[in-house]
This record gives structure tokens, sequence and C-alpha cells, in this order.
């Protein structure tokens, strides 16, 4: 078991695989350690494969639909993680840097890599929540950095939970620190290189357009906010509105509009939607609304969601739906004892048979 | 004209003055070189001034409800930053640092400084969009937190415009890096320092209660979107609910009631609302609602919203209302020629001469 260096302040991302190709769908479980998005065509050159497509056919070649959530708390990391912390790093920004901050991101980085390391076999994609990491500063990005470069050398999606949301020429500017990369008179800068990100779509339909431009560029995907998993969820978004439906009926109506020119060859969208797995009542009316949305559930396990229920997501397939679990999976040593790897890869298991068997 | 050097990665903010104290009201403009949060009490103690209270003060001194606007894009800095962006720095994370992201944000720190040294006297505030710093990555927010350092300096009050939204564990976490600190086991970790951050409400008021607590414990602000500028704010927000009004008035009641227990000595609430300009007859309503909100009102200048128009929003007083303007002030050279800090400085005392006028 290796754990990666910290990159500290060495830069954004460094995920730039964009214009990387494979020559085939030949992808075995386990086995990726890139995330590609481009493939050869017939005729030499390349095209852009849809972010629906990629995840279908990830979600297939690793028999999983569960998303490991990261949601690091610097005060209740594994054990093992601060070990970690002190250990002499590869790469120079941070190597003598003793603040507070530098050592609870490296602390942080270790921790995510050794939980993914643990799970990763049961898992398709990786959820890092940046507010766990924004929160540590310069070197809180260059943890995420890490993370990000360590969940791709174990083959799994990027999912960064973000919630961005502003007007139009400020979504570009997050879309580019996300997904794509910004230009710049010292070339370009590029972004974090997520797979996908989770986005707000209170500031409407044009706030939304440029995530949507950017993530399709790069075959990239998005998860809009259309009702979350909280009891809060019922103050706005499910407010009864005066021409019928709720407010989260017509933020589906958005999702399935601004995604229908993205659907792939598998039926997907490129436009998800994040939809708790607490409320499986509203998630089956709002599968209507979205028939080609990838739904991102958060909320199973501490928050009460029972993967059980949640089968109206996966109407549209085995990747219609993406396990969501965090605490349930990192924390579960808490509960079960033992090595925190091995309690929570046992969690990680189960909810990928659960989900799995689900949605045969 | 001195340049603040570019700290890099030296970790989030520094700013961590909450536990500094002043001993009296005797603030003059432009003269004020802190972001003081406590004041000594007659018994020696200290009590936390309340935000409504701190603006009004640092409005009235100095005579100004300008909020400048910092949205740097590297591609569009002001040319003498682009001079500094491989000058010596002092301290060392970056210093060596020759990667494209690195020397970008160098010269984005520099284009800020700038930008704040030619206009600060005439506005009570900076507004960073923090989008346009995070895409530059980990060296983006050294960026970040040496623009709300030389804000400071200048005695400017610092509203980091974040738009962040989440539920409670997380909403925490973003409270956390943008108004408070993060305990870890190597000691806390200061956040940025700013005194008012930019929130969404769209996951309902269990969402908002975390940065309502860790706001009103350190004296700082939020502004909760409630109708912004854009044009898609008719999508969502001003949608008509079935037991009446719009979800944008459901959403400036949630503003008053979390308010409500935030009002200081002056009158206006530690929580306001972003209103946008350009919609001035929906401000009007919208002040009903929200009596004691300060209001932070975007969309002057570029996005068509004129000064005059916004009156309703200083009915609670001269600091009832702050007016944001970005590209209006940093790209007036553009448009009237000359020097870009001549020009920048005409402008913002422009819209400080409008905006003080209007509010009498």
């Amino acid at each position: 078991m290796t754990v990666a260096p910290i990159a500290g302040a060495a830069g954004p991302g460094g995920s730039s695989e964009t214009g990387s190709s494979e020559t085939g769908s030949s992808e075995t479980r386990s086995s990726v350690t890139e995330s590609s998005v481009t493939r050869s065509s017939v005729t030499g050159g390349s095209e852009t494969v849809s972010f629906g497509d990629r995840l279908a056919e990830r979600v297939a070649s690793r028999e999983s639909q569960v998303v490991l959530g990261l949601d690091p708390d610097p005060a209740r990391l594994w054990p093992d993680a601060l070990d970690r912390a002190d250990a002499p790093v590869e790469r120079a920004p941070l190597a003598g840097d003793a603040s507070p901050a530098a050592r609870a991101a490296r602390a942080v980085a270790a921790h995510c890599a050794l939980v993914i390391e643990a799970t990763a076999e049961q898992c398709v994609a990786v959820k890092p929540q940046v507010a766990c990491f924004e929160r540590l500063g310069a070197p809180g990005w260059g943890a995420l950095a890490d993370t990000v470069a360590v969940a791709r050398r174990h083959g799994l999606l990027v999912i960064a939970d973000a919630k961005r949301g502003d007007i139009g020429v400020t979504a570009a500017s997050y879309a580019q620190a996300f997904l794509g990369e910004t230009p710049t008179p010292y070339g370009p800068v590029q972004g974090l290189g997520a797979d996908a990100m989770t986005v707000n779509p209170l500031l409407g339909r044009d706030s939304l357009e440029p995530f949507v431009t950017t993530a399709r560029a790069h075959g990239r995907g998005l998860f809009v906010l259309v009702r979350t998993s909280n009891p809060g969820a019922a103050d706005i978004q499910e407010r009864e509105l005066m021409n019928g439906g709720a407010v989260s009926d017509r933020l589906a109506d958005l999702v399935a509009e601004i995604g229908g020119a993205g659907a792939g060859a598998a039926g997907l969208s490129d436009i998800g939607a994040v939809v708790g797995a607490t409320a499986p009542g509203r998630l089956a009316a709002l599968r209507e609304h979205m028939p080609r949305a990838v739904f991102l559930l958060p909320g199973v396990g501490a928050q009460g969601g029972r993967v059980e229920e949640l089968a109206a997501a996966f109407a549209p397939g085995r990747a219609g739906g993406l396990v969501c679990a965090s605490r349930g999976i990192v924390a579960a040593y808490e509960h079960a004892g033992g090595d925190p790897a091995t309690a929570a890869a046992r969690e990680a298991s189960r909810l990928r048979e659960l989900a799995w068997r689900l949605s045969a």
C-alpha cells in the first residue's frame, strides 16, 4: 500500500487527460488507471465520449454504482493518516511548511488516499466535498488535487461536490476551475480535472449554460441540485407553485431540457441530478421528469436513506443511479470495530451488492 | 504605491484579527488599517460588535457605500500587473514556482492590489469573486488571501462572493473556510477572514444555520441570495407560489427570520440580502419583507442597473444598501481612455457621490 505525496501548492489538478485517447472499451474492473474522455475513431481522429457513455462503461466494468464521499474532518481522520502527516514529501512547495494548514492538509490527503485504497475496488467514483478541503486554504486545494490524482490511479471517476452556481461570467470561471482550463498570458492553467461536478440552479438557466458548455466540450458531466437530502429541502425546493408542481419539479424540467442534447449512445444524459435518497417517493416522481438523467443519490446511511428504496433511480439502466456514502463507509469502524480499512471495505462492498442487485 | 508580495501557498487568510480590540469608534475616513470586530467594554472584557454596527460605522466614516468587485481575468489584467507577475516575492513557497498557475496568480494578486490602491478611498469594501481565484488552484487561493490582506491595509471590509450553500455539516465547513477557523490536531487553521460572504439558500433554512452561527460568533455577516441580477432570476426566483408571492419573497422572509436576532444598535441585521440592481421594482417590494437587512446590490453598470433607482435599498439608513461595481470601475479606462488607475478612481468616485446623495 502506497500513499501519494501531497502536492501542496504545486498547482491545481494536473489531471489534464483531455487529450489522451483509448483505443477501445476493453476496460476491465479495477484495471483502469486513467480517466480517458476521447477514443480514436475509425478515421483516425478522435471524438469526445459523452459523460453518460463514459459513466455507463465504467459502471459496467467495475460492477458498482457506489460513490465514495470524501468529507475529511481533520479532527476525525483515520489514525494511520495522522502518522503520515509529517512524512517527507516528494514535491517541494510544502516540504518545509510546518504550519497547521499544511500539516492538516497533508494528513487529509493521506487519509483520503488510505480510504480510496481500502475501498476503490467496490466503487465507481469518489465525491470529494470541496468545502472540507477549502477550509484548509491553499494547502487544502493541494490536498484536493492530490486526492483527485489518487482516485484516478485507482480507476475511479471524480465528482467534485462543489454546489457552485453564479451568473454567467462567474459560472464560466467555476467551470474552468473544476472541469476545464483557464487561458492566461503564461499559458493555460488546468483546472481540477474532475469528471463531473455538482451545481446549484437557483440562479436559473443562464447560470447553468456555461457549466454545460464547458462540461460538454470536455466530455464531463454535471449534477444539478434538484431535491436535496436534508430536511430544509422542504423550505424552498418543495414549495408548491401556482401553475402546479413544486420548485423541484421545475428544476427537474430544467435538467431534462438542458440535458436533452447531451444524451450518449447508452441513453444517459451528461446532465444529471442530485436527488436525495431520503425521499424515495419524490425520487420516483422526479424520474418521470428526467428519464435520461443520472441520479446522484446522497443521504444513504447516516442521513437515513436506504438503498432498497432507490429502484426508480435505475429505470434508465444500471448507471442511472449513483449511491453516495461517505461517513457510512469511512466511519464504519466506529460502529463495527476493528481496522478502519477493513470495516470501510466491508461496508462499501455491502452497498455495492445491494445496489447492483436492485438495478438488475 | 507599493504592491503586496504574494503569499502563494503560505496558508489561508492570516486575517485572524478576531481577538483584537479597539477602544472606541474614533475611526476616521481612510485611516482604518484593521478590521476589528471587538471593542473594550467598560468592565475590561470585550464584546463582539455586530456586523451591522460595524458596517454602519465604516460607511459613515468612509462616506461610501461602494463595494469594489474584484473579478480578475488573467487575460484582462491591468498592464502594470503583468509587469509585476515575475517580480521577486518575499515569502518562500511560490518564489521559485514558474508554473502558469503561480505566475498567473502573482499577476492576479498584483492587479487586485493596484485596483484597490487606486480606488480604496472611494470604497467601503471589496468583493472578491472567489471563482476567479479558485480557477488558479492553490496559488489562486494564495492570491485571494493576499488580496484580503491588501484590502484590510486600506481599511476596507471584505465580502467574499462565494455563493456557497450545502447541507448542515458541509455548510459549517464553508463557514469555517471563509468566516471562522477549523480545529485540527495541529492547531486551529484560520479561514480567509472575510467580514461577510454570500450564500445560496436553495437548500433551506437548516443549510443557512451553520453560516449564521459562525458569522454571529465572529461578528461577521452574510448576504443571502434573494433576487439576483441576471435574466435567469426569472426561472426559479420569480416563480409564483401557490400560497402567494414568488420564491424570492419567501427567501426574503427567511432572511428576515434568521436575521431577527442579529440586529445591532444601528438597526441593521447581520444577515443581509443580495438583490440585483437590475430590477428596481422588485427591490422596493423585497425591502418591505426585509426592513433591517443590508442589501448587496450587484448589477450596476455593465449589467444595466442604475444607482438612481436604488433609493428603497437605503430605507433603513445609509448603510442599508451597498452598491457593487466591478467591471464598471476596473475596466473604466477601456471606455474613458487614459491611465487605468485614474479612470477607475474617477468612476468609483462618481458612484460614491451618486449613492451618497441618494441615501441622504
